[in-house]
């Protein structure tokens, strides 16, 4: 908090001499541990963690050097919910998203570091490496990937890359949403296409109740590639339509990812050779990295906003857990943390399926008056029809959205249909931050609550916890 | 011609009538082949030429329907050398690069499919298809790549996009050029960091003549990742500087990849296992998409131009070819191609390192009165240096410069020093278009020539035309 008001203005492009102090440190440290680590037997996870110090100080600095240019270059949009509102650098998630790639792809020897020895040695011939693999795996830090997950891995970066690109475009051109919910699906191919030619599972475990009429196993073949394909479409766009109020967009993303990084922690504590060890190693590299990055824009992005994140870093967030759920194997468990965003886009299936007005934005709506947000509202020119009238009354009565009547019993206007504006309604208006903040507590508990039904519930359904398809 | 003219404007957005029935037969008839391909036992050439149409066909519609709104996000810039100076949409290297990679990236299954088929009926054992693979090269069409060749293949295209991401930042931001300079080094990483974990072969092997000092394989370890760096960065800056009139950036790419193709097919036509074969196989699944939405570039970007292609194409166009010749093992080949860059790139070091003042654009000057192109040149607000002026007259005298001296003897301008003013210089004024050709004649003769010397004189310095080191 000091280190903000020192600060003369909040776009400020420079950094205070105590955070380049901060920084400064930050990277030493970083570069130290990562340099021992090289030299040294190896520790992956814990040159990761160092990654992601330096991913966390890189990105916070461009962010704020980079503030200008962006205004320059048209990235700019206005805060309507605040008193003054002025300018501020858009797109800033892109910042984030090329320091992330650059670091998971600098990272790539660290993991894969063993193979090399053993294949340079043999002078390009990589058969060795077979029989190294067994040598390798002697302990939990010292657990590296065979040469073989290098293919996938760089598919997940390939993945991130395409929907950051997609994502600058979105922000550049402003494509419509009909259009752009598609996005994450074309970034999504080259995961697919690899996934296809390097792996190609694609049987399920059968749930035990169900097995009677399905057996254990069920090869989906096609149907498997359209599953990983809508949870790619789905993990951006969700994330990008529980959005409108001061840091809520990377505030959601960093909660996810810590609890993904608790679940992936839970199975590296398991006794050691764990089939599903692995999968959970590649999840920490990719989102330890991703937290770095995140925490950086979460600085300067929470209330009161310095920088917008932009179409861009939602694409990003939820691409990164689309692909660590995807090859990770735990897409179930991914799903479970996503109950707060799945909730948001069935509210809000009827504005964006037009059964319902939708406008063009539809945050909650600020009071200059009293500083606060109340629920925004879409007006009704013309009354709705009557299937329409009576399916908003019934929500109404059920305390799911709030209408106004007028004295001839039509409705004139109803809140938009978003979990902030219901939240509000729910509980009052309340400050931007508040209600960021709520809505995270929210989404913490019911994510704790996932998790926990997922390591106690699951054996009701599966008699293992995870099958050693890897 | 007559497509041309039957447009309202050159910056009408619409596809007329007969430019739409001519890529609809494009676009089907490839997607025919390519349907016909997956099926049948499999030709990935044949695949990779249809897809290349395809690539056309879309960049070329693309191009067209989105230059309202590249001009709306503010990519346009102003056409200096013509009479009626309009504005027309810049950048439009980043819709041929995004198509590039979306299609490059869905090709991926038809070299490495054969494998898939083995690896799925083990169940995701892939150790089978170490087996397979010698049934597999079975005659030319039906080659396909060993699994293994993957990682390098996604490197590549890991490579080129993080070039595109890169260069569409330049062209937002206009970045200096003593910072962009390096841009192409950054986005090389990921294929420095994959030949590094991947292959690791770093030793070459060394000319006859110097065998008696060096031995005959020399290991360069950390120097080889240097030399490919240097590639990296070159290739892309090169075409980027031999750049300034309508259609030069597109096309000398085009006249490099012209040559790349015809060298490759050298090598397919030989007696077939070459060693060297597999190299360039990967080298026309590279070149043949980017040939397909280059000339659908330079169908808008040739002279008079409809559009820019931005810094980001020289990027992307340059990247590939370095990509090529580095995982293709044919470098110095590829140097041999880009003499014209290289004495460009040479003869402008004076103003590059600024020994001599350099202009923000030195491209030639357009003379409205004679619609003809004239040396642009540099003034000199003082008297160079003694050493600078007398190096200037001796460039002067051996006809490499034109330099104007006042009454006094003092240099008052000099001609800026790149290939198109110095052409200029020797073969006096000419209109645009006449000027872009010339120069592409000369590197394609100077082009042809570096071949021929490259398979009829190697084996002076080497004793065999490849080593098998792939």
């Amino acid at each position: 908090m000091t280190i903000r008001q020192t600060m003369t203005t909040p776009t400020a492009s420079a950094l205070s001499f105590t955070e380049t102090l901060s920084l400064l440190s930050l990277s030493i440290a970083s570069l130290a541990i990562i340099a021992n680590t090289f030299q040294g037997d190896g520790a992956p996870l814990v040159a990761s963690l160092a990654f992601s110090g330096l991913a966390f100080a890189s990105s916070f600095s461009m962010i704020r050097w980079l503030g200008p240019t962006f205004m320059k270059a048209g990235l700019k949009g206005k805060d309507m919910s605040k008193v003054h509102k002025k300018e501020i650098p858009e797109t800033m998630g892109a910042v984030c998203a090329v320091v992330y790639l650059l670091i998971i792809t600098v990272f790539i020897p660290f993991p894969f570091y063993k193979d090399i020895v053993a294949a340079t040695s043999g002078g390009g011939n990589r058969d060795v490496v077979l029989e190294t693999i067994e040598h390798v795996q002697n302990g939990r830090f010292l657990h590296r990937f065979p040469h073989s997950k290098l293919a996938s891995y760089l598919s997940a970066i390939l993945t991130v890359q395409s929907i950051s690109i997609l994502g600058i475009g979105d922000d550049l051109f402003d494509i419509r949403w009909r259009h752009k919910f598609f996005i994450p699906g074309i970034a999504s191919i080259p995961l697919l296409i690899v996934y296809f030619v390097d792996f190609g599972v694609t049987h399920i475990v059968v749930p035990i109740p169900l097995r009677p009429y399905l057996g254990e196993l069920l090869q989906l073949g096609f149907l498997y590639y359209l599953y990983m394909f809508a949870i790619a479409i789905f993990c951006p766009n969700s994330i990008n339509i529980l959005a409108g109020i001061n840091g809520i967009e990377v505030s959601q993303s960093l909660v996810i990812a810590f609890l993904l990084v608790i679940n992936d922690c839970y199975y590296l504590l398991n006794p050691y050779p764990h089939p599903a060890t692995d999968s959970h190693l590649f999840s920490l590299y990719m989102l330890l990295p991703f937290i770095g990055v995140s925490l950086a824009l979460w600085w300067h992005n929470w209330y009161p906003s310095r920088v917008f994140v932009g179409d861009t870093y939602c694409y990003f967030a939820g691409m990164v857990f689309a692909v660590v759920g995807i090859l990770g194997h735990f897409s179930k468990t991914l799903l479970l943390l996503f109950i707060p965003q799945i909730l948001n886009f069935i509210y809000s299936a009827p504005q964006l399926f037009r059964v319902v007005d939708c406008p063009r934005h539809r945050l909650p709506h600020f009071n200059a008056r009293t500083n606060l947000m109340e629920p925004s509202v879409t007006e009704w020119q013309y009354p709705p029809k009557p299937i329409v009238t009576l399916g908003l009354k019934v929500l109404h009565q059920l305390h799911l959205l709030r209408v106004t009547i007028n004295e001839d019993g039509t409705i004139t206007e109803s809140t938009n249909f978003t979990l902030l504006n219901l939240w509000l309604v729910w509980f009052g208006p309340k400050r931007e931050d508040r209600l960021a903040t709520e809505i995270l507590i929210m989404q913490t508990i019911i994510g704790f609550l996932g998790l926990f039904i997922r390591h106690n519930f699951a054996l009701l359904l599966f008699e293992k916890d995870n099958l050693s398809v890897l």
